[in-house]
């Protein structure tokens, strides 16, 4: 009730304040607290995203807007997300918390089968997102691009913090409007009106990403600008294509044409920003959802082990920088663990922002790291969870539990590439380890939809073919 | 379409030889097949019925209709459940196959939270119990007692292959009529109508299994006495309790009391199939559902370690005996292990009943390994899964796979007591049997409902008091 009433005296602050003309005030308003901008690719490779990674890639793979952005911030050197797959470690992004607590442990089932509740099958809606919590600091709040966090309409993004939407609910869909595009998972919406659209979809979201940027006058914006890009359909503009005739792996080809339009967004949006004079007013967080899939979109991870849907550094270590200039030094780097878990925590502080409701956070504000006025790390622990595979990074260790065969143990700060198992040479840690992801597993929420077996031995698969761990 | 055009035709024999008055006939048919009459104890210690585990304990509990029963027919020295906990053991034993692959792997939520749906909290429809196979073989089908496997409307037993019911949809309830009885999980119901009862319960369930005997006159009979005796609360009828005035532990003395009237209730259905001249033509099976759970009824496992929960032997090991006369030898002791899947294999086989439906049972028929015209092992890998907890029997070899510590290794054989953990010194044959399970467990579905945090900590806490798994 609290909670309620806080957030009507808010919109009534807002909404006398537009009532009665008073635009100079709100723009004071505006200035006070900054903007917050959220880029999110899908699928990229840590490899292939010139700040990050491999570096040596830079000469095949384009991202001068992407590098430039880094350059003007901090780059996190172990910026982890909270799942290995898309729809979780979303969910995790969103609110800030372990996406688990919840019941998010699994992607979304794709197709309904016995068990799979579509009333479930979504960010749960006791939950908060960083539009809920920002809506009510008197933000205008935006999610272009991917949702992929529940079709049913007490899912959809409006009624889940979001003022505005224009984008897709599901998971990925083909970059050029046409036929077998119409399921309601695949289809384009203006919050809840089905619309059409002309071009290559990495483009259009970044057009539409500017347009409610433009539109934000009155209030200051947080904008989840969430691209498909690079997930497949692997999918390219033809100019862009021919940008890279000299790399002969058409597949890669593919990827770094579709790299370069997702690189190009984020110049576009960066400039529309400079040109409305917001730039050193807006916070901007770049990072991917997960590790890339070399499986299926052909993305390397390189130098680290692993690729989405594994634990491994290659699953869940992703490209990720912040920038916001006079607040954030340029060419920074951050070398301890940090997670997307707190971009919420950190986006409430620059905003000032109360957190609405009494869960607790697992994210923590980064500012006063990167600042260096805090010197502790951020955390000394962190959990992944998903179908029986789980891991705990405790301080340089890290420990991947499996349901076919022993744990693994690394030391990440001697061995970030995974490539020397520990575990037979150290039982009292792996013990220790495995009690505490045990003891965190208890704090969790049975989930409220799951992966099915097919999934869970693609997972490991996955495992055999891209880490270190024992090959058969 | 096939299936249910077989069950026209059998209901019309049946129908017929009614109308035209051919009771010779029916006579006939029903001397044709045995009747099969299963009786299960619900949370019985393995040390606490006479004829299995600690027989020195038989000063103590006394079981002589039991050890009679035993003594007729074949007693099975490694009679394994399916799984350590109620719902899911007698998912598995009705329809002969593991629960896990039609997404039982759990036990039924007490009370629905979030992710809970109803309409697949129970034994999926899908599946066929034996009772829809006998049934189709021209048998009068009953159930008697607890039920546990569903409570809404499409998973009760009149449903699921079961002419006659009568007792509990739920797990347990007090064995007397009274206040807070009432819930639909624990009222006692005559197929859908709600009835009340005098007396004690467990005596009212087999007068209920006599009067069910005495009603199959035309038909040859499947009864599975479902016996809510010996679970907790812990309540027995004071002259019994009287009996047992010389065991000092009073919980210990109730569950004597309350095993007293189990075992009167074996004895009496015995008599009454003697006294109809029916007992050598029935196919009698008793097995308790999982472990004695030591820490809620006060059984004991003895000399076994492990608890219901658990997959230590305690757990999933189970008095188990079979009786035939006539078909059977008497004082028969069969060592191989054996599941209690192999039950509707072994029913079929001695009513000759064809198998409905194209499904995989994972059991076996027993006869033939019980004559000993069969020399090999009834199942060379036995596996059990339950909430990240899983088991498999290879052999000799057993491996107990844990979320929060290494994987434990037995050789029964040599060391039914699972006091010895060879997994360090047998790395390669761990490896072996993780990949096994998890093979195994790819061919699982998704669980249709799951067991909350609160329950697995529980079962891992169990573990560790309850087990010689490395003690903290």
């Amino acid at each position: 009730m609290g909670k309620l009433k806080f957030i009507s005296d808010k919109f009534l602050l807002v909404k006398l304040s537009v009532l009665l003309g008073c635009f100079a005030a709100s723009s004071a308003f505006a200035k006070e607290k900054p903007n917050i901008l959220v880029i999110m690719s899908d699928d990229a490779g840590y490899s292939d995203i010139g700040f990050s990674g491999n570096r040596l890639n830079k000469a095949n793979f384009q991202t001068p807007n992407l590098d430039k952005l880094a350059a003007s911030g901090v780059v996190f050197e172990q910026g982890y997300v909270s799942a290995s797959v898309c729809s979780p470690s979303r969910a995790g992004m969103l609110t800030g918390r372990y996406q688990q607590r919840f019941g998010h442990e699994y992607n979304l089932p794709v197709r309904p089968e016995p068990g799979d509740v579509e009333e479930y099958s979504g960010l749960n809606v006791e939950e908060l997102t960083i539009g809920d919590h920002l809506k009510a600091a008197g933000y205008n709040t935006g999610i272009i691009g991917k949702w992929h966090l529940g079709k049913a309409s007490q899912f959809h993004p409006n009624s889940r913090g979001f003022d505005h939407f224009y984008g897709l609910l599901g998971g990925s869909r083909s970059y050029w409007e046409g036929d077998g595009q119409d399921t309601d998972y695949r289809r384009i919406y203006r919050n809840k009106t089905a619309e059409k659209y002309e071009g290559y979809l990495t483009d259009v979201l970044t057009d539409e990403a500017i347009n409610f940027i433009d539109q934000s006058k009155e209030k200051p914006f947080f904008l989840f600008l969430s691209h498909t890009a690079v997930h497949a359909p692997m999918e390219a503009k033809a100019e862009y294509l021919k940008q890279f005739s000299h790399i002969k792996d058409t597949q890669r080809r593919t990827l770094a044409a579709m790299t370069l339009s997702l690189d190009e967004s984020v110049g576009k949006v960066m400039t529309a920003l400079k040109e409305k004079n917001l730039l050193d007013n807006t916070l901007i967080v770049f990072l991917n959802d997960n590790g890339g899939p070399s499986d299926a979109n052909f993305s390397s991870n390189l130098p680290l082990v692993g690729i989405k849907g594994t634990l491994a550094e290659g699953g869940v270590r992703v490209p990720f920088t912040m920038s916001w200039p006079g607040k954030i030094k340029p060419d920074t780097y951050y070398d301890n663990p940090i997670s997307a878990l707190d971009i919420l925590p950190t986006a409430l502080a620059v905003a000032s922002a109360d957190k609405q409701g009494n869960k607790r956070l697992d994210g923590v504000n980064l500012m006063p790291f990167i600042s260096g006025e805090e010197t502790s790390t951020p955390h000394k622990t962190l959990y992944w969870k998903r179908a029986g595979f789980a891991a705990v990074r405790d301080g340089d260790f890290k420990l991947i539990r499996f349901p076919d065969r022993p744990a693994v143990l690394y030391n990440i700060k001697q061995d970030p590439y995974e490539s020397k198992n520990l575990a037979d040479d150290n039982p009292p840690i792996v013990n220790k380890l495995l009690k505490k992801l045990f003891s965190w597993e208890n704090e969790l929420q049975t989930p409220l939809f799951m992966t099915h077996s097919k999934w869970v031995k693609q997972n490991r698969e996955r495992y055999t073919k891209y880490t270190n761990v024992d090959k058969e």
